[in-house]
């Protein structure tokens, strides 16, 4: 065996065996194989792809590279959710304790913000003190006492995909589904969840807008989770408009809170529940996804949701007083509205300028050291479908410095549109594959 | 502009523009664009080509990264051949005296052996003291002096080619007609000849064996000629048994001496009298191919060809008296005869087949530092049509150990076929483009 032979192998379309894929991804690991031939190969695999075997292989290397975790003192069942990635999409902050409260294990291990979407971790280090950096020992410690557990990647879960990815970064190679699936599921995996539900956001504002290409990575999802013996159900969800009214990492905790306090953002509030019915579902605390949605809404209601999310801050370090401040509306120094200039309906509100917006505002990293602000964002007025008046309010800036809210400014300037006529608009829950 | 865009770019099949390709490349020689961006590009042009433009201007960029040579000293007309690579293709070696006897300069610069084809640098070496490392001031004054000059590759010319030609053979990037494409034209546009003519090998034992691949290269190759307002001819050549007899450097350079003194070896002959006509008539000293033929043909006949060969022999430091004395059959140490097991027609002489025999037998490369057995090679006593007696003698085999001797009978024995009914031949010149 040769790397040259395996490149070529793929680059003719042929089919790879798991002997195969091991060599070349142990190979990389090793040395064996250059990374010039790795990127040889990843724009072969672009080009002609991996059926589920390739793909199941390619993952179990993948998570076979670093620490699987598992969780021998827990005994309640352990079920996580996987976003693609979106604008506003702050889910797994309400989604993390209500489920935890529905006595399932939720053992997350989340990233950062990527081009124009936000990051999980970015959003919890907003609050004061949260600590993100645990060992796998604590990572264990932490579910079986607080039955929830929300930590960044490290280095000792699946190196060979850390490696790979940064490779597919500077190659051109990153929007390819088998790529794509074998990530996601060699990191998740790591982390020993028994199921795993995923949100696949599609639209202009995803990191994959294409409607086929997503279902297609959610039936690779779907089906690399049922090689590995997980229960799995994936959802299609719309990302043409930011997820609920607040962007920005602070901000969305916030809105967070607001929610697990008993206000309605019907958009936030109705995928977090599907997502959390699915969970609950997966989790075997009830018969069907609806089933689970009136769980996952009793959870909200009791306040038992915002209860154990409290817990969480406590025994992640965070400042739980700052939490319940959160009444006190904390802004970053500088803020610019922005006005209706025209009567009608909205009709777009475009997901990805408001993504960009938000890194210009300083929400988000240009180069991997920039520094966040945390109280910067946006907080939108108006939502698709609202009917607007000239010279109303469509949204807020907020921005630590001028200069920087004069770019989220401009940044924005096409990010409304408005029309006559009352759009018909997509729908939120657009698909959901078992 | 940055090294990923590009990458994407020629990913997502759209046109690379002169600026792109000129920035991808020179920064690829700077450095700023690395080896692995380099492997993924180049994946990514063999998945979606280039068009003619592309092509130009990669091998216009490539050529200009080195040294073009000009000939001001020079009145005559300049033109080389260059061959796609075949076993048993001796044609160089005829060629290059037979056009210079003619009055028109052959400034060549050749290859050495590649996988299962040999090289005319290789050929060359097998006469004791030929020198095939000249300075570029030198192959000048050699081209004035003899109207021929042979030598091999050196830094100084295209060595974006020699970089990224290397980098191809171990990311499984070779067989891509631009790629082909640019990398001939931009060595033997840096010679400094004002016509090509191109030999392109088709069959089974070509590199490129495919018809269709190797039409398209053929155009390919005409098209970025004209671009470069360089005269050119493409002859397709049938590449499925060896052309003549013999096979191995000296064995080779043998069977030219003897058919530059008159033997008739008809399809070592017939090819080789194509192409010189193509190149006479390039060199406008024949107003067609035809006439150039029958000009080739009077030079062989009146042993101006093999005047020639021996004065450039001698200018090149080669031995003269080694050549004189050709008669004096110089064979390695060990022979092994192959008789036929049946009687009937040779149906197939495996070209692939029996170049991978000479390699066994001493006369190539497995590493590249391997040294080569000059008089090592194997000598056909038949050839595809002939009628055969079970027990006659079908090819000698020579080498200089005994276990290359054996390796090589090992690795010829499928390499002949014979059927009990006289087989169609494909025709040796299969068609002719300008």
């Amino acid at each position: 065996m040769n790397p040259v032979e395996i490149i070529k192998h793929k680059r003719n379309n042929n089919i790879l065996s798991h002997d195969d894929i091991e060599y070349f991804i142990n190979g990389y690991l090793k040395g064996d194989v250059t990374e010039y031939q790795m990127a040889a190969f990843l724009m072969a695999v672009y080009f002609n792809g991996m059926n589920d075997d390739e793909t199941f292989y390619l993952t179990e290397i993948m998570l076979n590279s670093g620490v699987v975790i598992d969780h021998p003192d827990l005994k309640s069942v352990k079920i996580d959710k996987h976003s693609t990635g979106g604008v506003g999409d702050k889910t797994s902050l309400i989604l993390a304790p209500q489920i935890a409260s529905c006595g399932i294990a939720v053992p997350m291990i989340s990233g950062r913000g990527l081009g124009h979407t936000g990051g999980t971790l970015d959003k919890l280090e907003s609050i004061p003190g949260f600590n993100i950096h645990y060992s796998i020992d604590d990572f264990r410690r932490i579910i079986i006492q607080c039955g929830v557990v929300m930590i960044g990647q490290t280095d000792m879960l699946a190196p060979a995909d850390k490696r790979i990815y940064s490779l597919r970064d500077v190659t051109a190679t990153v929007e390819c589904i088998p790529l794509i699936t074998s990530s996601i599921m060699s990191k998740k995996l790591a982390e020993g969840a028994d199921g795993l539900v995923f949100d696949i956001k599609i639209g202009q504002g995803a990191n994959l807008p294409d409607h086929e290409q997503s279902l297609e990575l959610a039936k690779k999802l779907l089906a690399i989770s049922k090689k590995f013996g997980k229960k799995a159900i994936a959802i299609l969800t719309d990302m043409e408009q930011p997820l609920g009214r607040n962007i920005g990492n602070w901000l969305e905790v916030e809105e967070c809170i607001e929610l697990m306090n008993g206000k309605m953002i019907p958009d936030l509030y109705k995928l977090n529940n599907v997502l959390a019915g699915a969970m609950i579902y997966l989790g075997g605390k009830a018969g069907s996804i609806e089933e689970g949605e009136k769980i996952a809404n009793q959870k909200l209601i009791d306040k038992s949701t915002y209860k154990k999310f409290l817990e969480l801050v406590e025994i992640q370090k965070g400042d739980v007083d700052y939490i319940k401040d959160w009444a006190n509306l904390k802004r970053a120094k500088f803020k610019k509205e922005i006005f209706a200039d025209e009567s009608g309906f909205v009709s777009k509100m475009h997901a990805m300028d408001f993504g960009f917006t938000a890194i210009e505002l300083g929400c988000g990293r240009k180069k991997t050291d920039d520094k966040i602000d945390y109280l910067a964002g946006i907080i939108l007025k108006k939502k698709c479908g609202d009917e607007v008046k000239k010279g109303e309010l469509l949204y807020e800036l907020y921005a630590e410095t001028e200069e920087k809210l004069a770019a989220g400014v401009k940044r924005s300037e096409k990010a409304v549109e408005i029309s006559a006529a009352k759009p018909v608009l997509p729908k939120l829950i657009i698909d959901i594959l078992e």
